[in-house]
């Protein structure tokens, strides 16, 4: 790891160490912290979809390197039978979670690299060295991003956030968390506020974790207090992630960040979100983009435990999306874009 | 029971019936529906303290009825050593839960019965009857607020809840679902959105329940997507409790209850508020009353199951603050208070 890329957090959510794939086993989080170790792709397809791994940049280089694995595990001797493997593990690794636009992304990156490739050795080490290169950039990125975000927060902030933008849904550092990350490691002294982000609480179970981990001040609230700590003065920043930026600037992020994002102007508290470019769908219109509807469980219960009678109706979605005019800035890898964002996120893609 | 009292539903949370007092274990709820009959007033006491009932109205019916209990209990053949025994359980009454205000309350209004009194068997009746006249007010107060409430709303609404304001959190019928109840009662086909509202969960575990047990159309959503609800018109109006209305017509109601007023009012969606009279505080002020903060742990697990790491912080109101200006009409007893509500809340007690 060159000094670059070193980071401050020890949390990292998905590794390749002697030719194995490390991961941190998210189910087990907050109540023990369990790193698994791969050396076959069949088992990295599990974990991405048993939610060992989880987060649109952490699941895109698991698929990378659940491909490298397989390159690896490949007997055969010729360019064309290794790519028909290849294929194989590619099916198989995409289909855990078709629906999440990183992982069929780094998948090609992959393929690629070994259509590009001339010999069957040189193929292989080209793709574990791809697939390195891939996390590396993740984790550059976050820190790219990182550093545009902090000079938007002071010292002495309290800043809220939702759901988990961190370590543990890229790489490492995280997006929305990583820019916290950076104003923390700027020399400024801040304090955050995590919400419990229900129905599965990745708030508490991977925000308030990991930020504790590593030693910040962390708060947890239910998130029905967000109006509360908001009218007594307790936050004076909002930053969160995002799944998916239209070009309009609607950002798609998990379900209570609209509300979060309402509370925040009222109250004239900064809304920002941190996504890098690859979260930005240019193509389609706000209106166009269908919200995955999860099941009704989620909300019912928590675990094994049931906290609503049987037979009822549940609406479960997992997003919701924030309008560009509760939004103060998107901070990205190439800087951070103001409203009217339809022009300041095009400026971000011809800089590019 | 006289036919005004006569309701539709069939939970009765606290009743009652041959000299003994039963109620609705909530504890219980949702997964079971158990009936607790008492004879001990330390019963009662140790009822209330461990949320068999809880519930302002509920608990302040539950204590006169604990002391008409220690009234039947009492051995003494004077009126003075009468009292003595009641003051007595009073006191351990009382010491369950202080801060309900209705608790202290109802056990006055038993002991201005008592000292009126002339023999002990005479105090001893008068008391019993005291006790169920009151719980009876409290049905009609509820349904007298249902019938004002009820003419707010449409045939075909679909009507947001947050935590429990039902028939569970009164001797029967509710303060915000009585108005519900109500306005299906006089016809009009409605569905109801409930808010899981954490942290322990009152609209899964009690108003979920409740209106299912009643057969009306509840769907259960988690308290992150009251935005996405409204944004997507799933829902037409808003009804909520109170725990405590002041002057100025400032609303404290459960932890959340700001939010969803606030998502309401950027909708266009009526908001209303539905308590009785001895809800409301003509005295302080709303910068002067003190919000109770709850234990953490509430918060960082459910049940027995720990969601958040150990160490970290954690801010976890009970109640927050709904101002005015987000309100559209508080129904009571004695009519709907529209803005400007410092002039209409003092008309309600005017005609008083």
């Amino acid at each position: 790891m060159n000094s670059q890329t070193k980071i401050n957090s020890s949390l990292r959510t998905v590794e390749w160490k002697n030719n194995k794939v490390v991961m941190i086993d998210q189910t087990k989080l907050p109540n023990e912290l369990v790193f698994v170790e791969y050396n076959d792709f069949n088992q990295v397809a599990n974990a991405i979809k048993t939610l060992v791994v989880r987060g649109a940049p952490a699941i895109g280089v698991s698929g990378a390197f659940g491909l490298a694995l397989a390159a690896l595990q490949s007997k055969t001797t010729t360019k064309t039978e290794l790519i028909l493997d290849l294929e194989k593990a590619k099916k198989i690794l995409f289909d855990t979670r078709p629906t999440a636009i990183n992982l069929g992304w780094g998948l090609e990156q992959i393929m690629k690299v070994a259509h590009a490739g001339t010999s069957v050795n040189q193929i292989k080490t080209s793709i574990v060295d791809e697939a390195k290169k891939m996390a590396e950039d993740d984790i550059n990125i976050n820190k790219t991003m990182g550093k545009y975000g902090s000079v938007l927060f002071e010292n002495n902030d309290t800043i809220m956030t939702h759901c988990n933008a961190g370590a543990l849904a890229t790489v490492a550092y995280g997006t929305a968390l990583g820019v916290i990350r950076a104003t923390k490691e700027s020399g400024k002294n801040v304090k955050v506020i995590a919400t419990e982000t229900r129905p599965i609480q990745q708030g508490s179970r991977l925000t308030a974790f990991e930020l504790k981990h590593d030693g910040f001040d962390v708060s947890l609230i239910p998130d029905t207090a967000v109006g509360y700590t908001m009218a007594n003065g307790l936050v004076n920043k909002v930053v969160v992630g995002a799944d998916r930026i239209v070009k309009t600037g609607h950002v798609f992020n998990k379900i209570g960040t609209y509300q979060v994002a309402t509370m925040a102007k009222q109250h004239g508290i900064p809304f920002y979100v941190a996504a890098p470019l690859s979260t930005f769908d240019m193509k389609n219109n706000a209106q166009d983009v269908i919200i995955e509807m999860r099941k009704g469980s989620e909300v019912t219960g928590i675990g094994d435990k049931k906290t609503a009678p049987d037979g009822i109706g549940v609406i479960n979605p997992a997003f919701d999306m924030t309008p560009p005019e509760l939004i103060t800035g998107i901070i990205t890898e190439k800087g951070v874009a103001k409203p009217p964002f339809k022009e300041s996120i095009k400026k971000l893609f011809e800089a590019n």
